[in-house]
């Protein structure tokens, strides 16, 4: 087969990620931002917004296992989730493998990301339909404003901060989601990397708000083959620590079958290189 | 400045990485492969031989900082150390921080490898001409089988096994390089990737060698921002494990500045993805 579609990806305006795809299964224009789907042999399907890859078939179990685990087997008490963004839903996915979670209430602005989804990424959406799921397509910022102390754990699982996922990397919202989390509520949010100038401008910048809201707050690094400069998430909460409270021993009993999570593993990638460790550092010696 | 150059590294047939450069400081043909400079806005200068990225200015620290700094701080009784491959200089540098550091035999086949590195990347080979190096220019398999119980560690710092580095996979060269260790001795090794399936072949192939000939044989894991695929390294050891064996605050006492490795990320980066461990367990495995 000739390959027929090369999708490009801008990490710098002079470095860049391409992967050739066989085709293009989708493309689309929502009131939020454009929406592309494309098969690839690599990489499988895989989602494209505004232009910036979101997630492959092939390696989106790096993004969706660490993003929810981590919190999961710190806290085995979750019951109630708010996940923001993640409308093909890879995090509820994960999150619902757990029979004590009740309930995953999923804001997701664009409804097409969650219909798009649906259609193409079967293995992704497959529990959007879940009983304990609730889907709303509306702004997460003004979503979160409206509770207080209602969820045992808040995902932020949002694109760059480009175009609908913007107001997700503001002050504001973070006070929101601290308000909105429980006593022991846990924060996990999409953190950036630390690599090149730009990103790592915001993921300093993230870290300066959420250091000063929460009286934990953590950062843990992975590695995902379609994001080159790798990625960082922020763990944060109010009483929980992501590695002396993880009880390793009860999370390994539940016997989950995980492609990339596992309880050596999160006590690992909470040891962070040290350039990443001196980024963090400024951020919170910082006024 | 324009961009001039473009040059693109693919990860498959159909998955490349692309850096646009500002301009080929230097192009030449040795006899083993060809060997070309690039300037570049992003990772400052970039050597590439036959056509493969090896080094650029701006990450090269991860790759020579946990390919020395991990062994080191295992044993810091090391005094002789051969390195194989490595011509640039990298490996050397950080192994020369250490006063204990006796003698670095440094084997590299090309000479063209090393010119360029002193002519071009200053600050990499910066280390070359300590009078504790000796560099040779001969076939690294040939090399070590002349020695017996020589070296407290053996760093094999390859290419991927493509052109002259090809030998430096084979088992003959394993079987050789542990002769030439003596009873404490440790191989560090260019491992690979595990995500896509040809790196995942020759990791697994690797692994294979090394946990039948070393009583202790682990992987560890580091994030190259010039290696979209990750990359592991293998830690090869008669004796010393290298996550019990650490004495952390000994090293800690050092007080060496580095900007990736510290002794907390020592501990993390044996920590690996489930994915990887499995692929490991298939080589211990199998016959």
């Amino acid at each position: 087969m000739t390959a027929s579609y090369r999708y490009t990806e801008w990490e710098t305006d002079r470095v860049s990620f391409s992967i050739e795809a066989d085709s293009l299964l989708y493309s689309g224009q929502s009131d939020f931002q454009s929406v592309d789907v494309y098969e690839s042999q690599d990489f499988g399907r895989f989602l494209v917004l505004d232009g910036w890859m979101m997630i492959t078939e092939r390696d989106e179990f790096i993004y969706h296992e660490m993003i929810t685990h981590v919190p999961m087997a710190v806290n085995p008490a979750i019951k109630k989730i708010l996940v923001i963004g993640g409308g093909d839903g890879g995090a509820v996915r994960e999150l619902l493998r757990y029979p004590t979670v009740e309930r995953v209430d999923l804001v997701e602005i664009d409804p097409m990301v969650v219909e798009v989804a649906r259609k193409f990424f079967p293995t992704v959406s497959c529990a959007l339909d879940d009983p304990r799921v609730n889907i709303r397509h509306e702004d997460g910022v003004e979503y979160v404003r409206r509770y207080e102390g209602e969820y045992d754990l808040i995902i932020v699982d949002s694109t760059d901060p480009i175009g609908p996922g913007k107001a997700l990397f503001s002050k504001a919202f973070y006070e929101g989601c601290h308000r909105a989390l429980n006593e022991s509520g846990i924060l996990v949010n999409q953190h950036e990397s630390a690599f090149y100038e730009e990103e790592a401008g915001i993921a300093r910048e993230i870290h300066g708000h959420l250091c000063r809201l929460f009286p934990v707050s953590k950062v843990y690094h992975l590695h995902i083959p379609s994001y080159p400069c790798g990625q960082l998430f922020g763990f944060s909460s109010k009483k929980l620590h992501p590695v002396r409270d993880l009880d390793a021993a009860r999370w390994d009993a539940l016997g989950l079958q995980l492609k990339y999570y596992n309880t050596r593993l999160h006590r690992g990638v909470f040891a962070l290189p040290s350039y990443v460790e001196a980024l963090l550092r400024e951020a919170e010696e910082s006024d």
